[in-house]
């Protein structure tokens, strides 16, 4: 039985991959620079594994004597380790808590399913005992999708990666019928044997499954040419409470409402999803990454848009803004063909073009398809990107990016280790907001960590960055990154003013809570300005109506009467106190 | 105030418009020869309009003076008129009846809101006095959505038509706002002010509305290029009765579950859609329509495959099967140069090429874009054709189609004051399946028409055809004509055994009930079968919530414990019975 490994119970990725500062030696000088780190102090380091604290877990003899009827022991696992690696997600507020120990969020088993028939009868068991399930995929989100909110209640993770099978694939009409516990590399690795792809590449690909982005509206890397995981799906089943809800693999239907869609998004508050078809696509033949240099991100965002205008938007674009295209060269090996040609553009375009290189901004861009094609279109989008004034540093430039594109996440860790908190937000709008929403949620976020708050607090200095991706033609997707010196003792509130200031600054701006994190416990304060008072009625009524005992993931997709008070809170006692002037 | 027309109570289109004889002087003929029809006989035309019998209107007076607060009296109807054009849909089923006088479905009011106030506080007096609101946009629906479910309550129709302004229109992001109940041509002539299309185009454009297209999942003729409406929709807002629920302006979210997918083909029942942000597109510089003959329906199917691998799909492309290119070859002027190109082909390439009459097909295929564009395509696209065997019948033949694509259904009305029924079912399914899915639902409608059934029945001849039009990368819509003489006294049993057989062998070959016809009343019975039981219960979950009276187009998207003796219902007392065998 093949099983993906579990990610490191206090950080990201597997146990012996971390962050290789030889290999990027730039960093941390330029994180000290940015971010005025005058003396180094470490942070609290990863408590022990043994020092890790949970609560006793809450046993119900019945249900487990019921699993135990069609489970095989080595599905039932309620170890101290498995309780520990499904406790959270990796959001900032989890690896916080897990680093410093505090677990008490563990579920209190977990099982192992290896088909349909382990959900439904683990579900009908805990629907007739009172026991919640929590699905868990990778366990990779950072929004707070896998939050304990019953702590009365027996808490089951329902860990699906043994159900990793593609069950079938129709290669003439480009379907693939997939288990959704299947990881990325996996998934990719299966469907390869039919020359095919899926072309979802998120950052947390290695780390994440099918059904886990399903349930949170994910968006791969490549999104541009493939679209969203749910432009993807085409028919799916998920085991409910009331049975299993089940759809057909036609390519478009007009059956009145599409259930398809109440199943995608649902963050495991109405079932598991547990199979899905998917559109798949033919591999590419060849892929090539190009970096681009832009004079200003202005200019940057104007070629992508004329890209999108002019109908040959490539597979991939990543616009850095200046901050972030900084951060990405310091983040490169000083050997790397990017780190040369940016060096060589500075200095021979410096005074030709008028390049200053705290405006510059850096675009990667993917092309894909036959020899042919990617020429064509690296002319048509190279032609383009010239009009706006940027500079072709060559396909080498791409090469580090492709190579290290998964590594980025591990960067986390290695800043909270030296006692800096980083972590992101993201949204989308449409493109005649873009500019106008970069600059707001910038200056929100900056003035959230900088500056002192009515409660006499003072801050320290940020370091904002911010990508585009994921574009559409009416818009596009905004990625902004942070991070700043963490201030004792007030580590959790600092970074609670800088997300509630900057996801404010989405809503206040007319964007979404999250493009493609999901809502989680994170974001869920700002859901019903988001999708409107009605539209969270329609969702507590479909979850009544196929989980009428609230045992599916409770409390998600739910805004509490009191928002920001539960929002706040890190545990059952810990609620961090975040000033009411950060809106 | 600009009001579009109500088409004629008995038939479709505009009251002064029906089908031209004498421009299509070879359709009677065909239709004769292919019918048997030996001896003409002309079935009951439409009664006089003085003879169409409505049950009394059933008056709330608290519910009307309610009304009054708020509304001037033109915006109250209760005229017989009024009435009368606001019975039905245009579905076989209700122009059997209308023609007969049969309008004991009508409602009881009709009421034509003007902004988003008049819906709210309709829909508000509605719960508050028990009253049922259907939404109308222009009526135009065939099958069923505005079936009349409840008999003991006051019924108001709610007429959207005066609810047509396009409010706003941001061009650097290509998204209008737009009020729903404006209908096709309006809304393209106020687009067209920015330069700008929806680019949707069903059959019934001219007769029907956005909020209609929305709330049945329509699709036009160009959603190769398009997509379907529900593709195109970014934002909504619709009035509940617990509210309006609004959604973000945002190309893509992931904000839990898709709210906007509630409301997008929900068929009247859960609310009003009021005003919804769609994609819109610059309008193309040039529009060409090509015709090409290929040698069979399989080869034509393979071309269009094909263009949809390459990545080359021109904005519409409309693949008839034998019978139907024989039908448009018949239907086109004989001037036409269609008719002559074909006529040309048939003769230059009968022995060269093997083209045979009898299973030659015509596809029509438009091309849109700049001129550099538009040859491009018609080089790339005729290039796969001419490997498929196609002869490129010129541009030329393409013009009848442009100038007589909004005429279709006015043939229906004509048959059928010739004794002749004809109908539509169409559906989707994935590309390796079309074939099948062709042979088998073609044989079983014309096994249902043709046939003795167990009940002794004889039938008659059957006429029926198919086209291919609305493509994706996994699949392709599948379109069935059908027509036969009526056997008199057994009309109705008669469309209803062939509806029933087409529509059960959608569903027992892996097919949708409807690819962008609805469910409506005509498509209900097979709900369960497409979207599973569990599905069926999450759509009456969130009906539940959101109109916990029952207010809203009762009866709809809800399958009744006895689906085929709802369904055989043509008025509260008649019921046609249809023999069991028919599946």
């Amino acid at each position: 039985m093949y099983t993906a490994k579990h990610m490191k119970w206090w950080g990201w990725g597997d146990e012996e991959v971390g962050f290789n500062t030889s290999a990027h030696p730039g960093l941390w000088p330029y994180a000290k620079a940015v971010l005025g780190v005058e003396e180094e102090h470490l942070d609290t380091p990863p408590v022990s594994f043994e020092a890790v604290q949970l609560r006793d877990a809450i046993h119900h003899d019945r249900f487990l004597a019921e699993l135990r009827l069609w489970m095989r022991a080595d599905q039932i696992c309620d170890s101290r380790y498995e309780r520990v690696v499904h406790t959270y997600g990796k959001g900032l507020r989890d690896l916080f808590r897990m680093r410093r120990g505090m677990a008490e969020g563990a579920p209190d088993l977990v099982l192992y399913p290896e088909n349909e028939h382990d959900v439904l009868m683990t579900i009908r068991a805990a629907m007739d005992h009172d026991v919640v399930v929590v699905p868990f995929g990778g366990g990779s989100n950072i929004a707070g999708c896998l939050e304990r909110a019953d702590t009365r209640r027996m808490v089951v993770s329902l860990d699906m990666r043994r159900m990793r099978r593609v069950l079938a694939v129709d290669t003439e009409s480009c379907t693939a019928s997939i288990e959704a516990g299947v990881f990325g590399p996996d998934l990719e690795e299966q469907l390869q044997g039919y020359g095919l792809t899926l072309g979802h590449f998120p950052d947390s690909f290695l780390h994440s499954t099918l059904g886990g982005w399903i349930a949170t509206r994910s968006a791969g890397m490549q999104s541009d040419k493939y679209g969203k995981i749910e432009d993807m799906v085409i028919a799916l089943r998920m085991v409910t409470p009331v049975g299993v809800l089940a759809t057909r693999i036609v390519p478009k239907s007009s059956n009145g409402i599409d259930v398809n869609h109440l199943c995608i998004g649902s963050e495991g508050t109405l079932g598991v999803i547990t199979e899905a078809t998917m559109r798949v696509h033919p591999r590419a033949e060849l892929r090539r990454t190009h970096g681009y240099l832009f004079l200003d991100f202005e200019s940057g965002i104007e070629a992508i848009h004329e890209c999108v205008r002019k109908e040959c938007v490539p597979s991939m674009v990543r616009l850095n803004d200046p901050d972030k295209t900084a951060l990405s060269l310091a983040f490169k090996p000083p050997s790397s063909r990017l780190s040369q040609a940016v060096s060589g553009v500075m200095k021979s375009y410096l005074r030709v073009k008028g390049f200053d290189f705290t405006r510059a901004c850096l675009m990667l861009t993917t092309f894909e398809g036959s020899k042919a094609n990617l020429a064509r279109q690296h002319n048509q989008v190279g032609a383009i990107y010239r009009r706006f004034g940027a500079v072709d540093l060559g396909a080498g430039s791409g090469k580090s990016f492709e190579s290290t594109k998964y590594d980025f996440p591990h960067i986390r860790d290695f800043l909270m280790d030296r006692g800096i908190t980083s972590d992101v937000s993201e949204t989308s709008t449409v493109w005649s907001n873009i500019i106008p929403l970069y600059r707001a949620s910038t200056a929100a976020l900056r003035g959230a960590i900088l500056n002192v708050g009515s409660d006499g607090e003072s801050g320290v200095e940020p370091w904002v960055g911010c990508h585009i991706s994921h574009t559409y033609q009416s818009g596009a997707s905004l990625y902004l990154t942070f991070a700043c010196r963490q201030q004792l003792g007030r580590e959790m509130n600092q970074y609670l003013r800088a997300k509630r200031a900057v996801q404010q600054s989405f809503i206040d701006h007319r964007a979404t809570l999250s493009h493609h994190h999901a809502v989680g416990t994170e974001h869920l304060p700002w859901l019903t300005d988001d999708i409107s008072h009605v539209g969270v009625m329609a969702v507590a009524a479909i979850k009544a109506g196929l989980d009428p005992g609230n045992v599916m993931n409770p409390g998600r997709l739910q805004p509490s009467a009191k928002p920001f008070e539960e929002w706040s809170r890190i545990g059952s006692d810990a609620v961090c106190p975040i000033p009411a002037d950060v809106r």
